[in-house]
C-alpha cells in the first residue's frame, strides 16, 4: 500500500517491480548512439502502412509484443494499460492498442507520458487494483512534426534550439511479483509555466516543470543528487539540461554529476545535425525501457531518478497567444537483488 | 485497499468517497429540464474570453473552485487532480489547471472522462497515494464542433442522429473521509470497435461499449439491472440509448426500467432541435456532478451505476478512412448513510 511521504511524493514500501520492458526505435535511432541498445530498430519508418500515423501505432504494438513476449505473457494476462502519446485525441494509443481487448486508461502528458503510464501502473499495482500493469507510449517525427510545426515537405529551417522528435515506443510491464528492478517512490508533477511561446524550445520551457519536481522529491525524501547514480531526464536536450543543472544549482543541488538526458544519449547531437537534441513521448520511453532497464537488471545502475519531462502546448493554444506549460512526473527506481 | 474481483471490476471496500462536487453549464443547458439543477448556469458560454477555447477553460475553472467552495478546502489540498477533455493535447484542462499548482495526471477518454477521472482518483484515493483527489472534465459545443466536424459559421446541416455538445463542466472531490455518497466498485472499460465511421452518430458507436462494461460489471459481481435504482449512461443520446438497451436486452439483461442517460436528460430534445441528445465530455460531468450527486447525497438515489462513455476517434484518424473506437468505464456509487 502507497504511503505519502511530504507534499507529493508517494512511496511504495511494499514492492512494485518492473517485470519486463521492451524498446522500439526508427532508423535515425538506430544509427545514434543507443542503436545496438534497442530491442528492435527497424530501417524503415513507415512499417509499410499508409500514413504516418498508422505506422506510429505499429510501434506501440510492436513495443507491447516485445515486453509481453519477454514476460511470457498475452494481453489477456494484462488488467489495465496506461498508454498515450503526442497525437490528437491520442490517436497512435487508441488505433494502435485497440484490438488487444485490455482496459485501457488513456493518458495525456505529452513527452512526460512513459514517467506518468509508469507512475499511475505502479499506484494501480501497489494497492491492488492491478495485478499486471503495462505502460505504454510512442512518438514518430512525422507524424509529430507537422502537428505541432510544420509540413514535413515544406523543409522549414530548424533553429538552434530545436528538438528532434523521435521515433519510437517503448512499453513496460509492472507488477508486484519481485524482480531485480523495484519502483520505490514516484512524484506526480505540477504544471509550470515559464511564459515560453517558442515550440522551437521546448527544453527552456521543460527545464523548470523537472527542476520543481526534484527539488520536490529532494524535499520530500531529504536526500540530495549524490544520493543517486544517475539522474535522468525525458529529452530536455542540450538547452534545457543545461538550464536545468543551473537551475538546480541555484537551488543548492549540484546534479551536473549524476544527470544525463534521454534527448542527448539517443543522437550523436552534432553528426545527426539535430540541433538540441531529441524529444518525443518515444525519447524516455525507447531509452528507458531498453538500455537504461537493461543496467538496472544487471545491477550497473542501483539507484536512478526518471524525470520525463512534458511540453503540455496545443496549436490550437499557440495559434491564440498561449505560452508552453510544462510538467514532469519523477519515478526513484532501484536494483534490487 | 482495493479488491480485484472477477475480470475487470476493482471493488473498494474500505470506503472511498465523493465528498464535494459542482456541476457547471451554458445557456442552452440552463433551459433545458435539468438547467435548475446546475450549481451554475451562465446566460453566455464565452464568458468574456477571447476565445471559446479560453472560455472552456473557465468553466472547468468554475466547476472546480465551486466544488472546493463546498468541500472548504482551497488547491493546496489537493493532492492530485486527474482531468482531461476532448481538445487536442487536453487544452482546456491544461490552461484551465495551470494556476492551481496541484499536481496533474491529464486523463484521456473523450466523454467517458467524468467516470475515468473518478475511477484514477478512487483508486488513488483508496490505497493512500493521495488523501484527497479531485477529477475534472468540460466539453463546449463551439471548440468541439469546430475540431471535430464544421467551422460553427458554416452552419452545417445536423443528421438525425447527430447530438449536440454540452457545454459545461463538472469537478468531484475524492477522499476517505466518510459521506453519503460512497464509490463501492469500479470497472475499466476496454476499446469496442463497431467498424461505425460516421462522427454524426457517436451513440451507435459507443452503446456496445457500454453493454461490454455494463455486462462484465454484471458477471463480475454477480448482480443484474434490478439490483440498481439507476443505470446512468453519459451521453449515448437516443440512438444510442435504444440500441444500448436493445444489445443488453439479447444479452439477458433488461435495463430499460432503471436506465437513462445524460444526454436525454440535460436537453428536451424535441423542443431543444439537439436531434439524439447531448455529448460531450461536459453532458456527463455536469449531470453527474450537480443533481445525480444530489440525489444520492439525500439517499433519493441509493445504488447506482455510472457509466460514462467516450468516443475515441480523431479528426485525423477519420481523415484516414479510420472507424470510430469506443470506451465506456463503470463506477458503482451507492448512498450510504
Amino acid at each position: 500500500m502507497p504511503i505519502r511521504t511530504g507534499k507529493g511524493t508517494i512511496s511504495l514500501p511494499e514492492g512494485v517491480y518492473i517485470n519486463s520492458s521492451a524498446g522500439v526505435a526508427g532508423n535515425k535511432e538506430k544509427e545514434g548512439p543507443f542503436g545496438a541498445e534497442f530491442d528492435i530498430a527497424f530501417d524503415n519508418n513507415k512499417l509499410g502502412m499508409e500514413t504516418w500515423e498508422k505506422a506510429e501505432s505499429e510501434f506501440q504494438k510492436y513495443a507491447l509484443s516485445a515486453m509481453l513476449e519477454k514476460a511470457a505473457l498475452e494481453p489477456s494476462d494484462i488488467d489495465v494499460i496506461f498508454a498515450g502519446d503526442l497525437l490528437n485525441q491520442s490517436m497512435s494509443s487508441v488505433y494502435g492498442l485497440r484490438e488487444t481487448g485490455i482496459p485501457l486508461m488513456g493518458q495525456f502528458g505529452a513527452c512526460s507520458t512513459m514517467a506518468q503510464t509508469l507512475a499511475a501502473a505502479a499506484v494501480f499495482v501497489s494497492s491492488g487494483a492491478a495485478e499486471r500493469a503495462a505502460a505504454v507510449t510512442s512518438s514518430h517525427f512525422c507524424t509529430a512534426e507537422r502537428q505541432f510545426r510544420m509540413p514535413i515537405e515544406y523543409g522549414g529551417q530548424r533553429t538552434p534550439t530545436a528538438q528532434w522528435t523521435v521515433t519510437g515506443a517503448g512499453a513496460a510491464l509492472v507488477s508486484r511479483k519481485p524482480c531485480p528492478v523495484r519502483i520505490n517512490a514516484l512524484t506526480i508533477g505540477r504544471i509550470n509555466d515559464m511564459q515560453i511561446k517558442d515550440a522551437a524550445n521546448m527544453g527552456a520551457a521543460m527545464a523548470p516543470a523537472a527542476a520543481d519536481t526534484l527539488l520536490r522529491f529532494f524535499g520530500d525524501t531529504d536526500t540530495a543528487p549524490q544520493s543517486y547514480d544517475l539522474i535522468l531526464t525525458g529529452d530536455l536536450g542540450k538547452v534545457g539540461s543545461e538550464l536545468l543543472r543551473e537551475l538546480m544549482f541555484r537551488h543548492g543541488a549540484d546534479i551536473s554529476k549524476v544527470h544525463n538526458d534521454c534527448g542527448l544519449m539517443i543522437y550523436d547531437i552534432e553528426a545527426q545535425d539535430v540541433h538540441s537534441g531529441g524529444s518525443g513521448c518515444g525519447c524516455s520511453a525507447s531509452v528507458f525501457c531498453s538500455g537504461i532497464m537493461r543496467r538496472l537488471t544487471k545491477g550497473k545502475l542501483k539507484s536512478i531518478l526518471f524525470v520525463a519531462t512534458g511540453a503540455l502546448m496545443s496549436p490550437t493554444a499557440s495559434q491564440q497567444g498561449e505560452t508552453i506549460p510544462a510538467i514532469a512526473h519523477l519515478l526513484h527506481i532501484t536494483n534490487s537483488p
